[in-house]
């Protein structure tokens, strides 16, 4: 689909992108932070970052590629590898959480239309729930996050977690219910050597937690929670018919029924992987997504273009208009409703 | 491809079954075994089980599906979720692979030409490989197995062992170039109550274990050793752009030249799944597979025979006969080279 000149095409919303690219000061910080936490000394300040710093850190990456590529607004939610949810101290959590999401808050208000922050919440693989549920709060209510990430595995790698169908999470839930806002499944960096995070944990925890919504009952509590499970949902779609027969031999309904609320995004880097999404997937419940900047890196000799660069696949997918509009627009408007604060 | 009656059309080897059916007997020792370990006590003998009992447990499922479907011969191991080495006792872990081992050996005794056997290793989260040097020698070499199920988490989902790029696992290795046999990657029972062994672990173990393949140099030190990974290479084919694009930025070669000694199974279940497969993965690379009996059960609507007949998709994947060749007998018989044995 080519944009038209004019403006009548659908507003491309990329779901998925990552703050990969800020300035320097802010992992300065958190080297410091670390630290402290090591020496048990004060914590550090947070990190005075000047707006023309963030600015050409997003004019040079994140905003170059969307203007290449035609899309016009991205959900911008902190690096997720930096998360690092294993620092298993509250304090730390949460001020790390803080400053990450404090400074995707202003990326959105210095490029108005262009993104719209998601939170990193301050999840250890030790804590409750509270911190996060009260990160969600500031981020969505006071400063108009769209949503967050939400960790299945704090511990990087061990899953040591609870199932996210566990009430440890309820919590965390009903205040996503009460906000509307949908939080994206995502992992932080693996600190297993087995487990490599951008080739293996992100995708197995899509997997994964995917299987925990099988087996459990959360939708039937929580029936306006809403998940997206990012990089095309793992090994999901590829694998729908083991999940069809795994429901009936596990005694539970139809997946189909989970599709209420759950929502996969394109971060998938060949056309097969988008076409089969689309063959498997109803298209109500696929979310455009690049899941820049930027996990890999060089071009695909098929198309020339970037390997992330998504919007080849999903143009190429077959899809008519009306089903287009449903991927780049319509979707994300309607999983993620406080969008339409942020549309340009 | 139908089968002409002559037989003129290619052996239909089904390279991913467990003995998933055995004899009561076999699961009432592993209880006195697990009792014995618990309480201090010494070993139960081994289990007493008669022929006839093995030849009714065959029979009467995986060989009547087999008939029903067309396949000439099984690679049979035993059942993947039985093995579990997370049972940290190698005395344990030794006589439980032997018996495991002994009955599929016995299985193929009682149906020549319809059964070679697969080996089961005796695993455990903290101990080294030398009993699994052992036991795969005792069975491929005296006994004729063709190769074996390799679990690269005997820790049951929680993911404690090295890389299989670690030299930890080389003399396991050395063993199986020695013998010219390949191993299946394959973990066991799940015991972390966040990863569903059939609906995550597995999949996700095919994931992990690719990419660190990618990151690893191990064929460039055994340039035969002979991987197959199961479930169609978990989320991996799905992903593939996403594997090269990280190839790229992890600065190793292509994707590409891992085919020399990565293969995976047809043990997809349904049409987009097995369609993408072929479209990603060259067909000298795929062995058909079906992983019965059975992870899954009941049947697919779109096609109303079991969703674990794959032969329905592979048969609808658009091959030409040389190339369905391929992947139902000749892939097999280079992988596995021991298979020769046990043909028809």
């Amino acid at each position: 689909m080519t944009k038209p000149v004019n403006g009548s095409g659908p507003v491309i919303i990329d779901c998925h992108g990552h703050y990969t690219t800020t300035p320097s000061a802010l992992r300065e910080f958190r080297t410091a932070q670390l630290a402290a936490l090591r020496d048990g000394t004060a914590p550090p300040a947070p990190a005075t970052i000047r707006d023309d710093e963030i600015v050409e850190s997003i004019e040079r990456n994140q905003l170059r590629i969307m203007r290449e590529r035609g899309s016009d607004l991205m959900i911008l939610s902190p690096r997720a590898s930096g998360m690092a949810h294993h620092v298993d101290d509250p304090a730390v959590a949460r001020a790390w959480a803080r400053a990450s999401n404090d400074l995707v808050h202003r990326v959105a208000g210095l490029f108005p239309g262009r993104f719209a922050p998601a939170c990193q919440l301050p999840q250890t693989p030790s804590g409750g729930v509270e911190d996060a549920v009260a990160e969600l709060r500031r981020c969505v209510a006071e400063l108009g996050f769209v949503g967050c990430l939400l960790n299945p595995d704090p511990s990087g790698g061990y899953w040591a977690a609870k199932p996210l169908t566990d009430p440890f999470w309820f919590p965390l839930y009903h205040e996503l219910v009460t906000l509307d806002a949908p939080a994206m499944i995502h992992v932080s960096a693996s600190v297993n050597p087995s487990i490599h995070d951008l080739g293996a944990h992100y995708l197995n925890a899509d997997t994964s937690v995917f299987m925990q919504l099988v087996r459990g009952e959360l939708f039937e509590r929580y029936p306006t929670l809403r998940f997206v499970i990012p990089h095309g949902g793992g090994a999901v779609p590829y694998h729908w018919g083991r999940y069809q027969g795994l429901a009936a031999r596990l005694e539970r309904p139809p997946i189909d029924g989970l599709l209420r609320n759950v929502f996969f995004d394109t971060a998938v880097y060949h056309q097969p992987g988008i076409d089969l999404l689309h063959r498997v997937v109803p298209v109500e419940n696929i979310l455009f997504a690049s899941e820049l900047l930027g996990a890999v890196r060089g071009d695909n000799p098929a198309t020339g273009a970037g390997w992330d660069h998504t919007r080849v696949y999903v143009d190429r997918a077959g899809l008519d208009d009306a089903a287009l509009r449903k991927v780049y627009e319509h979707n994300a408007r309607r999983v993620f409703p406080r969008l339409e604060a942020h549309l340009p």
